[in-house]
């Protein structure tokens, strides 16, 4: 059988590449798509490399244009996914509806309003499968939060570590550098291509990035506790990709050997989430446009601290590629179903 | 069925993207992979992206190791191909050789000896089935010369001007710009990062590069006669991808009716070359890591000339991707199995 | 003594880099800095990497602030530069005015008309002193039309051909690419970093570019007759610079050897125009950031055509550079003052 | 009075950044430049960019040839400065020598030894003078030990914080990203252009990286203690520049006004260092090609940490314009003398 979706936002990055994965996915057809302002152009008009889509009507994104589907992919800004989620919970009760934006990312509702502002929309399961308990929560489920690109990124680099004791929750310092995609496709000048390309900056910091209170909620799963972290975004001159370098300070007597058993254990099963070979370090290169995400860890004895770092692409893994590997299994399809996918290098 | 398949220079870039479709090719399976000087390694060692076939090992490149597969695909160096090819023609009489490299592209021993410098090793079935004959004389073909680069993107610009008799044969004039996987993977100073970020540079001009006698070949089998070209590439600061500028003189009394008329008759049924609707112009961003290609043409009546121009991935549809559709076809499978991805944007 | 200036634009790529360059000019100070809708704050807003005129305000754009200085530098839109000289000539009648825009670079109204649909605002002495007895009409000029970047890649590679009377005037085709500051610094989603890095394209395909009639007037100034130019540009992966190819049909008997004395005698004498020994071809990466530029060229004996390519950065020989270079001739000062900046290389 | 100047090394990108600025330094002109492989060669064939230099001959690297200078400078690898340094002390006892290597930066010999596995050359002055106390070293030194370019920029970036006595010595974070200059110019394969355009990826993960020490070393001058650093470095897809993003905890009873306090002490007389007003952060896009440095410093209230960034270009402020400053204060010059270059940007 053969699911209906429809994707909302599908002019953004986010909403493109959802179409991407889902163009080529064998379980799954693209019945609609929805933008706002472009509304009545033709999917080339905005996505010119959906050359299987290229025809495809833009409609307005209203709850009734979205109605009728077996799958709803949401890749809208934050706060205009709960009143959709809503509508449709009336109309198809049955529908699953992936929401790309961060409105039902986090538990706490203090969390929500410290770092957004605006009421908490509540809260759906989380779409990181790899994390600890979390891929039971999304069998069956039929609202799934799609969690953001760095924590994804951050999160698979320490979480082990939290797993399985090694790790003190003070003191954490993640320093992440995103592709230029990950600032949205919003015309603005100092996103123009003779800014961005050749150049490196640091934005959001000092502890004002609304992905930190996701990352201490995934970390915190981990520890069993709250976990304090220094989170620093940077703007790397490339398209895609997140490289997060994570260090955390070692728990007394945590050694290498120990730290290499807890990412083993950690990501042996896993199809997508790759430890590499010792010696061997993450490159975004290696994973851009697929759902892979390569890890590594080292032990740095001087200064006593984990050192971790994570590639992945962010509007894959860190997005669309999320997106689609929780639908699979809401669906209750092979997780890697439409990811076989490997990453474009050179 | 699944049919099994070698690929001999892996390490490469050409290689390593045949691997990378083969990877997710329904009905063929990647049984060996070797490599020159890297023969003993880990396939993950050469092509860290690769992590469905990660720790394959690579054997050496000889004829006994390529033996017993359905499918050999050579991506050598030039002059390498040919010995492999005889010897597999005793050994495996019924296999499937697809040869990346130069060695059986072109009929005239005189133009391969006049740019080569070697002897001519022979002719084999051209694979860019776009051209008007050529599909068929891939059917049932156990020998494939894989076209180059910058003919796939010269000739999919201009063959329909020739084959509808519009333009003329002399002062045809194209310039194109390859990404710098172009070049190869050899460590060579002047390919370093830091030279060719930000940089473009012409080379092989005046006449010398290789691929102008495939390009004139081509072009001069669609109008019947000689075509002389300028042909000039140059190296752009991008991993992938080929912007081919394609302009040559209109025959008497062609208009730009009569021109679009050309290449939509040439282009309208193919799964794979995509005529923009007009005013829209091709971009390499569109086609990356897919076998799509983007065509545009258009008049230029002060000058009495029509300007087309042409976009590929230099590594899928330039190469690799043409060794996958071409193998398709002699299989006798769908022409687009394991080709369905788009292009990565952005 | 010092004369003072003022730079009209001066939040805009090519304003910026006009106060890049007199920053550390010896002769000029500059005095004042204008823009339109960012006048009242600092330039440090627009132009972080100014750090030496950080604080200066910047004023809205009119003929009250722009009189009272010794040079004017206009880098507006066009149209926005006619009436700006106009107030200037009753008020400044000494004043240096150089138009960084195009409205007073073309001797033809029609041709004007005909590519910019607006009323001829009149002829200036160019701005580009290696074209044959351009130097001369630069002295003492109180006006100066700053040539534009395509033209000036364009004419210097091929002039000294056409000045030497070696090549034909038809079917002349010029292909160029520029980096992506030659598209402006307004905020346009087609121009964002994610959608520029890693692609190439064509645009102005077919004669329309506004570039072409000041190519064909600066051919035939040196022809002696109209030379009619196909002429294609892209945007390439880079934040600047420009690679020209050019190519021509050589005149009858003319060979390699008179071809090679041609160019050698155009720019022997030159300050910034270099012709590279045979065999090395130009790169934009060696001229970034500085006046100078790379020239090569090469006979091309299947083809019978010329072919020469010329690397300038867009913004500084290109616009910025060519301003300053005629700004030194017009005030009597030593040509090259201001600009011995080598290329700013890897 | 004009400098005579020899540079060693002058085939790599250190020595060109060398000869750039040389070449337009009004009071020192290079007379001579040697490499090892190229000598022989005209320095054009290696350094395309350095026009006015283009015609002078590579020597050998050997003491005699460098002797007979005001001014050498060694942009050798490691380990090659000292037997040439020795030489010198012999022939040119007033000889100034600047080390761009690593061979004197080092007080401690036992760190020397741990992280280069060789015996100690001994210490010269060290020269960054931006640090407490550092300046008046350099005044009449005959030796220079210029700073490595990663501590270069960690060092900027903190040392304020421990001046003041701001931050505490553990759980000292530093990740930096560089471009990819920084990893030299010899012909390897994963520094290729396909390679590293548009990845990142870190690298000397977990303690061992060489500039360790050094970073340690500085921040210890400052804080009167040791401290403890984590650095990772990672590589950046952009031919220069690097980015380091720092933090430290802050120690009891600091808050923001102290912290910005400290920062604007430090720098708010040097004439390269700029602390940008609140609320803009540093680009490497702002300090290409030039001498600036931008900092700026915030305190996470939540984590109690100070994050401070920094951006230079790895090869001017981080290599040879750090040279040519320790130059100018060791000459008696003006010490921004050859250093006026602004940064290019777009």
């Amino acid at each position: 059988m053969s699911y209906s979706a429809a994707v909302a936002g599908a002019s953004g990055y986010a909403g493109g590449e959802v179409l991407r994965l889902l163009a080529s996915h064998p379980d799954v057809h693209v019945k609609t798509v929805t933008a706002h302002s472009q509304a009545g152009q033709r999917l080339d008009q905005v996505q010119p490399h959906l050359h299987s889509l290229a025809s495809m009507p833009l409609h307005p994104t209203t709850p009734e244009v979205l109605s009728g589907h077996d799958v709803v992919v949401l890749a809208l800004p934050h706060g205009a996914s709960a009143p959709v989620a809503q509508a449709l919970a009336t109309s198809d009760p049955d529908v699953l509806v992936l929401d790309i934006g961060a409105d039902h990312r986090l538990e706490s509702a203090r969390a929500w309003t410290d770092f957004y502002g605006t009421e908490h929309a509540g809260v759906w399961p989380y779409g990181l499968p790899e994390l600890p308990g979390r891929r039971v929560g999304l069998s069956d489920a039929r609202r799934v939060a799609v969690p953001g690109c760095y924590p994804t990124a951050s999160l698979l680099a320490l979480v082990p570590g939290y797993s399985a004791g090694l790790l003190e929750p003070e003191d954490v310092v993640i320093v992440a550098a995103s592709g230029v995609s990950g600032a949205g496709r919003a015309a603005k000048a100092h996103l123009l291509g003779a800014e961005t390309m050749g150049a490196m900056s640091p934005y959001g910091v000092g502890g004002s990035h609304r992905h930190i209170p996701e990352i201490e909620q995934g970390l915190g799963w981990a520890a069993g506790r709250h976990v304090q972290v220094s989170f620093t975004p940077t703007l790397a001159p490339m398209p895609r990709g997140i490289l997060a370098t994570a260090t955390a300070r070692l728990t007394p007597g945590t050694d290498a050997t120990s730290v290499r058993a807890a990412w083993e254990a950690a990501y042996g099963e896993e199809p997508f989430v790759h430890l590499l070979p010792e010696g061997r370090w993450p490159s975004t290169g290696a994973v851009i446009g697929s759902n892979h995400v390569q890890v590594q860890v080292a032990v740095d004895e001087r200064a006593g601290r984990v050192v971790a770092c994570c590639a992945i692409d962010n509007l894959t893994k860190g997005t669309a590629g999320a997106a689609v590997q929780s639908m699979n299994i809401a669906l209750g399809l092979e997780e890697t179903t439409g990811l076989e996918q490997e990453g474009l290098a050179p």
